[in-house]
């Protein structure tokens, strides 16, 4: 295939999709448009935990002990700062720390965060083109459903990081999502791509802050044509992380059809894994064509194959 | 003696003094007043140099190889951000990095920098007290007096640290110091001493800026008869860093008659070293008394003698 791909990403998924991509399309040719609502401000940094988890991924340095962070890490800062009772649910190695003092400085110097990120892409040699889906603030914040703070409207990462998303969960918000505009570049990307992708990232706390900034869900649906999602769901689970227990808290079905119903205004094409083929006609009936084939990308060959799939 | 001391301190000098006194009084009657003039906000973070090294010291954990940060120092986060082309022209240790986290986090949270140190100390069971000169913003501005730069005022960082101390100085300006007020109790602390004791510290970057805070030169004038200070200058020399070299482009003596003349309104008494006994009726000529004895206090024994030097 010519032109360009472009994907839509959050954090793990989309990181080990875009590092399959980069086997079969030469890397400049792609584009990830990537979420930024998990993104959060602690010790006076600048954090962006999927704009890095892509970083790091694809520059095959991601900590494979921990699925985040760098590889090597080690935890100097945190235990100088637990000994002081500091704030530590959310954890910094130390390699990592050299990323967001990085950031945080150019931040303050007025460079964007587009321009921060590329810098950082650039530094580790990766090719392809990150884009933050916004340079404006945005946050994704979660209700708890549940417990004595139930109602209570707390941080992605809060959710997600500090209660290890263990906590049912009533309502998802973008905050900022409505004043954001689109970082430069990212709606030509989804215009003039011969591909669209939506990774098999959580596609309500990954991919619909992305769709959230104004255009964005108009550029993919209008793209629809030449948009392929892949599941993030695979036999009624999650691979990895909440997504399952999210879509059901959230009123969607936690399977392939209920991803189907989301995306079908938006993609063409839904990839689903073997594990689901029986439900294939019922994720057609959805409006969107399945595409069965394996889809788990830790098992070996299936990423460079998903990734054919994807763009054929 | 009984009650209180308190030390008008800077970094390396006034942590090896208040070590030095701790072994001579019980450490809950030491209050140190330290600079923060050396104070810088770099990569988002806040950074108190002086605060740590008086901290870090008197923890028995000041890292020997450098005479600033932690003991057991690893360096990942700058070696990531020099992958970025960061600024690193500051050093930074992964584990002195968890400090300026934890303070950071707490200011942001609205506590003060006194609040803030005082929780470091505690857990480091320090014993004694220590309290910024002020809350307030202060900072040591330096102006170049030579080379293509002339003229151009940069913060003391830049000067100590980046450039190395290696240019001559035409200026020093305390920027904020007429805005600032002292931290709660440091004029009670200067107030209230049985002896008050201005540390081995550079005379125009370290104590200065601690006396350019309104109503601190006052106090300490006034507590002039049970006040003693301690000469950075041995022979002619700063045992450490530029004090030296910035007396003489200040338009003052290099020399313990230098070091006189500035103290002598504020100190009953200047402790100088024996390499400089044939000074002391030099130094009694600037009206101050001078007491002679070994002030080198990285030799064997010195630093207990000194201690009890000064507070007899």
């Amino acid at each position: 295939m010519e032109g360009g791909v472009t994907v839509l990403a959050g954090g793990v998924g989309a990181a080990r999709m875009l590092a399959a991509l980069t086997q079969v399309v030469p890397p400049e040719r792609i584009t990830a448009v990537a979420n930024v609502g998990d993104d959060l401000v602690l010790h006076g940094l600048h954090i962006s935990p999927d704009l890095d988890t892509v970083t790091y991924t694809l520059a095959g340095q991601i900590n494979p002990e921990t699925g985040w962070g760098l590889a090597g890490e080690t935890w100097q800062a945190m235990e100088t700062l637990g000994r002081y009772g500091g704030v530590d649910w959310f954890n910094l190695g130390d390699r990592d720390l050299g990323t967001h003092l990085y950031r945080t400085h150019r931040l303050q110097q007025g460079a964007s965060l587009t321009e921060v990120t590329g810098e950082i892409v650039r530094a580790w040699d990766l090719g392809l083109r990150l884009l933050p889906v916004t340079d404006d603030r945005l946050r994704t914040m979660v209700t708890l459903g549940e417990g004595p703070d139930a109602g209570r409207e707390i941080t992605f990462q809060e959710y997600f990081v500090q209660r290890r998303h263990s906590v049912a969960v009533s309502a998802v918000r973008f905050d900022g999502a409505s004043n954001a505009t689109p970082a430069p570049d990212v709606l030509t990307a989804i215009d003039e791509a011969m591909r669209v992708v939506i990774a098999p990232s959580n596609p309500v706390v990954s991919i619909d802050p992305v769709l959230a900034v104004p255009g964005v869900r108009d550029a993919v649906t209008a793209a629809r044509q030449r948009t392929v999602a892949v599941s993030p769901i695979v036999a009624g689970a999650a691979l990895k992380g909440p997504a399952d227990r999210l879509l059901h808290e959230l009123g969607h079905d936690a399977s392939v059809v209920g991803v189907a119903r989301l995306y079908a205004p938006l993609a063409r094409t839904l990839v689903i894994d073997e594990a689901d083929a029986d439900l294939a006609d019922a994720v057609a009936d959805e409006g969107i064509e399945p595409l069965v084939t394996r889809t788990i990308m830790s098992e070996p060959g299936v990423a460079v194959s998903l990734a054919r799939a994807v763009l054929s």
